[in-house]
């Protein structure tokens, strides 16, 4: 109980206090302003012994950036991080709650928690956030489309950021479908592709510098985005004062097509997503 | 992976179609309308061996019905829920996911979710809420308002129920703190009375049939709600249609004192929210 107590306190302690009008951590529920636009939610647990080993701060981070990730691939930008965590008997999270922190200020305001005692380490973030315009979907591809992913695959950065300009560039480029790469190129862009009833022919997949293949394909740490637009002077127009994306493929009429250059999309990536 | 796979896409199956403009399970966020007022948030995780041993369906129910309770205790009421789910490698979740479905029609709907792989099962629910007004927090009362309790302590109801229809009397009659009973009315009387910088002074603890003198005290499993009213005229004109509240006592001008009749109110509860 100690352990559980002197980290929530210890976290809404750092958080700050809240705007005027707004009640954060320490009530039943937080109180924040409603956004103007659509309400985005999104929300993803991380598993000690599954996704990371050691609780260092980096953990923290990237518990709230992946669902920042999360809504940038909508078109959207971050608005509020809730974090509940299942803390083990003697479990040292000091560094996790200053990665918990760093997030909080670099990324998005995390308003309240819960927490409870258990086996396993257990973080879990939920996060809101909003879109200026009309959010982009998985699923409103067309045959014809481009296909663009937003840097080269597979890097193993120790905090990379969420890619909320380039998702938003790619909104207002008119992209019709859009998704971070979360468990791996080819499980992610399949997403794309089934929920937008098109296929997919790539020419070829960007690698980051020292990635494997299997890394390109499979590795889905690094929130970069796949999106579809149909007009590729529009893309580059939108992200004039950003690394441009990396145009990939097309999406063809053939639902089932999933191919690289003369031949099939090699399959990899994790399966536990919906 | 098959297990979390045929979770997710079962209770994706099984949530139906989202009003038309919002967008539900099967994006990386889920899309839908915000509400005119106050934005209520809302995080509390389950954990198997902790909070509960079977995966019965009414582990599924409780898992939304806490965060309701938490948006109840606010004046408050749902809007939408989100799902994540940590599964052990052969967990049979079958009545879990049943109970998920039954919270989904009868509490709030469950609009996305998320789930991984793991040793222990967790099952963590975020909720958003509104309010009709202003939100009860559990800083306003001030000495000379009068306490009241939704209903007698300490039972063992199986599904007991958010009290929401009753939140929203307590703030209509002029609420100025209200919580609820989660971790037993020892502890959480005394978090609404530090938050308002006030004492409390009871007059007796309603006890549910059944319900030991520990119980009444130290459990908060029920959903019942504390509030502080100053005008009991007030009050009951506000339950006119629903069960009274049951008046308990008293604030006072002494932020230390907690007292029972003509002693202190014992300790009991449990300690691991903030």
């Amino acid at each position: 109980m100690t352990d559980e107590l002197t980290f929530v306190s210890s976290l809404a302690r750092r958080l700050g206090p809240a705007p005027a009008g707004e009640t954060w951590a320490g009530d039943d529920a937080a109180v924040v302003r409603p956004p103007a636009g659509e309400l985005l939610l999104a929300i993803d647990p991380m598993v000690q012994g599954v996704h990371f080993l050691e609780t260092t701060a980096d953990v923290g981070w990237a518990a709230v950036a992946r669902n920042v990730s999360d809504i940038a691939a909508m078109g959207g930008r971050p608005l509020h991080a809730l974090v509940s965590i299942v803390l083990p008997p003697g479990a040292d999270v000091a560094l996790l709650l200053d990665g918990l922190v760093e997030a909080h200020e670099g990324l998005c305001p995390i308003v309240g928690g819960d927490t409870s005692s258990g086996a396993t380490l257990v973080i879990t973030v939920a996060v809101t956030g909003t879109v200026d315009g009309t959010p982009v979907l998985r699923s409103g591809a067309h045959p014809g489309d481009l296909l663009f992913v937003t840097g080269p695959l597979g890097g193993a950065l120790t905090r990379p950021p969420p890619r909320l300009a380039a998702a938003r560039a790619a909104r207002r480029a008119g992209a019709t479908a859009m998704i971070d790469v979360s468990d791996g190129l080819s499980l992610d862009l399949r997403r794309l592709a089934d929920a937008s009833g098109v296929g997919v022919a790539l020419d070829a997949v960007p690698m980051a510098d020292g990635a494997s293949w299997d890394d390109a394909l499979g590795r889905g740490e690094d929130y970069e985005l796949i999106f579809a637009a149909p007009d590729r002077d529009a893309v580059l127009e939108a992200f004039a004062s950003l690394e441009p994306p990396i145009e990939i493929g097309v999406c063809t009429a053939d639902p089932g097509e999933c191919r690289l250059g003369d031949g099939p999309l090699p399959e990899g990536g994790w399966e536990h997503r919906w």
